[in-house]
């Protein structure tokens, strides 16, 4: 088996954790200022690096929208930099006690906020996140090991040295952030079984990547992305407002997780709504697909198959399902959502109450569009990511997300009986 | 491949989860008082078939430690429905909305304590544990499937079938709990995997099982279990409360992962402490192992080698390590230790809260017994586990522990700009 040196990165990232453990806050948020001057300092350097990584993609015929993402302007290094700032000014997480009791035997037992100890992230070709993820890692005093799509790897590799060497200007290891250079699939599958070095494990990316991820590796994984969210039209439903947050959620930004796939409608109005919403999405090109009724109802409709109830298009194309109550509206919705958001809108209170207590999602929404699914909406601050799982944390992860706990006890000499 | 039935087992218990996810904590409670009166009442069955599985492991020749493990006597069946008594008497996580903010566009968002769905519990020969499991998991909303160890079978199978009968008679499915009937290992494996149906696994038991969970599981694990807790006596301890604390982490009892596995004692106090250490365990006969320092201080230290180190006793041994500095002390613990909880004595302020703040542990005392890092202990009134991993839950876990959120935004027409 071919050594990706990922031995020695674990093991100088645990290194670097313990350092960073006890960093404090003022220390932390230097570097993250210094790191963004840099950055920007280094704007010529920067995109001579991606410059190659472009060449290289064009050569390759890397498609047309895949090199737009992979591109670093001054504008765009310019708000990498601001990124970093933003994440400075952001409130230190570690160290708070979250409790504090004093149980009968006179023990005091708190919970205290500490960092995971080493992150590692799997990404895809936006050099954007290598800062983005190195500086919400590192506030929240976490070591990180970053792999990247090969596609940027110069331009992260560029990134990554001019970070370590503000680090080490500071007096800190270079290895708080590090990059895995190769580009092997291999490489890739050691990192996820380095259970001893790295703590969690984060993919950003598309569906994918994020499978390969959670089926090979051994290191517990936060799921974060696919959304194939759903907005429900309830009998009750003020039509000027689904049809404002159907148009919001579904064309305000197509390619992202939190944008709306499908259309849920009650049949008792879907003979007067989809007509109505047909003509509100056509200007914006929308194609709908739906079942037999939505297609009675509006002629514009195509017929839907199976496959298009699970299906994230990430395109401009909506779903529409029709249904004769809210609990075929939950059981459909349950059945083919993938945990990230989901809307209803109705006038009713109950079936509002119902709604939010039976659609299993990270996020459930009365009224609004799905498109606040964002830690920036949410008022974290920063996002590393929004989870679909259940366990650490669920929905958009700011930098608590990049926490754990430990239990400190202070005692006077207690023993159990 | 041959089929266990764990699909068909997976699909029931996620539609179970869905009931399980509204139901109100009154019917709950209900089911558990219940249950554990069923238990009492089939007290004659659940020995005949206990006999039957105590019987084939004598058979078998299954150590009698083992074998009594295995054993239920009135007085085991009235412990376990004391156990779901108690559960029932606990305050219901579910439902507790954590936080809600008003976000300047007007949204109202909320984290909401939810049910995970469906929990997985792989675990070894004690029946009790089925009962146990059950109650906590229903408690906090979920359906469960167990899969305990094959010696147990038809003990758990008994336990599950009077279990099943009071949900039933209470309109709720039986398959809120599920036993997988299967001992082979491949069974395990596909439960490893039902990532659709199995919102987390948790296994219980040996090092042996959760290391085979968390290397062949892609369901996302909660790691358990495995303690090798140091105790350090700093330069400044007092002595007294030193032997008391060690004897006590040490001999209380010692099959269990909070038990003291290994002191680290500062070099300056060394040749005073340890021989006062030795005549006190003496009676217990606690075999220790030091390093050439520890031997040299007090005679009857046998030699530890670098194994010693790192391993989990479970036994009357104490590994003796010397170091010169708390720094030391600390480094030494930080690698060695399993992340379960770590103690020390000292009679130092800044030297307490160095090791409170750098040593990496689910539970970190000062001047304590290691042995009260327990669920019971910690004041949760129940334990499903002690979790040694940093995501999710870490430390002693109870009944929040099982539950995740979810955000639930209350809005009038929002949409993005």
């Amino acid at each position: 088996m071919q050594d990706y040196g990922l031995t020695e990165i674990g093991r100088k990232a645990r290194k670097a954790s313990r350092i960073l453990n006890t960093a404090g806050c003022l220390l932390k948020n230097k570097v993250l200022v210094q790191a963004a001057l840099a950055l920007e300092e280094n704007q010529e350097h920067l995109m001579e690096a991606n410059a190659k990584d472009v060449a290289a993609a064009e050569a390759a015929g890397m498609k047309h929208s895949l090199i737009d993402r992979l591109k670093l302007t001054p504008e765009r290094i310019k708000g990498i930099s601001e990124g970093l700032r933003q994440i400075a000014s952001l409130e230190d997480p570690v160290g708070e006690v979250l409790s504090m009791k004093k149980r009968p035997n006179g023990l005091m037992i708190g919970q205290k906020r500490v960092p995971i100890g080493v992150v590692g992230i799997i990404y895809e070709s936006r050099p954007n996140v290598t800062a983005d993820a190195f500086g919400l890692c590192f506030k929240a005093g976490n070591a990180v090991i970053l792999k990247g799509g090969s596609d940027a790897l110069a331009s992260n590799q560029a990134i990554v040295k001019v970070i370590g060497q503000v680090l080490e200007a500071n007096g800190l290891p270079a290895s708080c952030v590090q990059l895995v250079a190769s580009a092997d699939r291999e490489a890739a599958r050691q990192m996820m079984r380095l259970n001893q070095y790295i703590d969690v494990l984060i993919p950003r990316g598309g569906a994918g990547l994020i499978r390969s991820v959670v089926e090979n590796s051994t290191v517990p994984v936060i799921e974060t992305g696919t959304g194939n969210c759903h907005i429900y039209v309830d009998e009750s439903a003020d039509f000027a407002m689904a049809l404002d947050i159907i148009e919001n959620a579904k064309t305000q930004r197509t390619g992202v997780c939190n944008a709306c796939e499908s259309l849920v409608v009650h049949s008792v109005v879907a003979e007067k709504f989809l007509p109505l919403l047909a003509k509100r999405l056509s200007p914006k090109q929308v194609e709908l697909r739906g079942d037999s009724r939505a297609a009675g109802a509006e002629r514009s409709v195509l017929s839907a198959s199976e496959e298009d109830w699970g299906t994230e298009y990430l395109d401009l194309i909506l779903s529409i399902k029709t249904v004769d109550s809210l609990e075929e509206a939950i059981s459909h919705i349950n059945r083919y959502n993938t945990g990230h958001s989901e809307c209803i809108v109705t006038e009713n209170y109950a079936n509002a109450q119902k709604f939010l207590d039976e659609v299993d999602a990270a996020a459930v929404y009365v009224n609004a569009s799905t498109r606040f699914t964002d830690g920036f909406e949410f008022g974290f601050g920063a996002e590393i990511g929004i989870s679909t799982q259940k366990l650490h944390a669920r929905g958009p992860m700011g930098l608590e997300a990049l926490t754990s706990t430990k239990y400190i006890i202070y005692g006077n000499g207690q023993v159990r009986p």
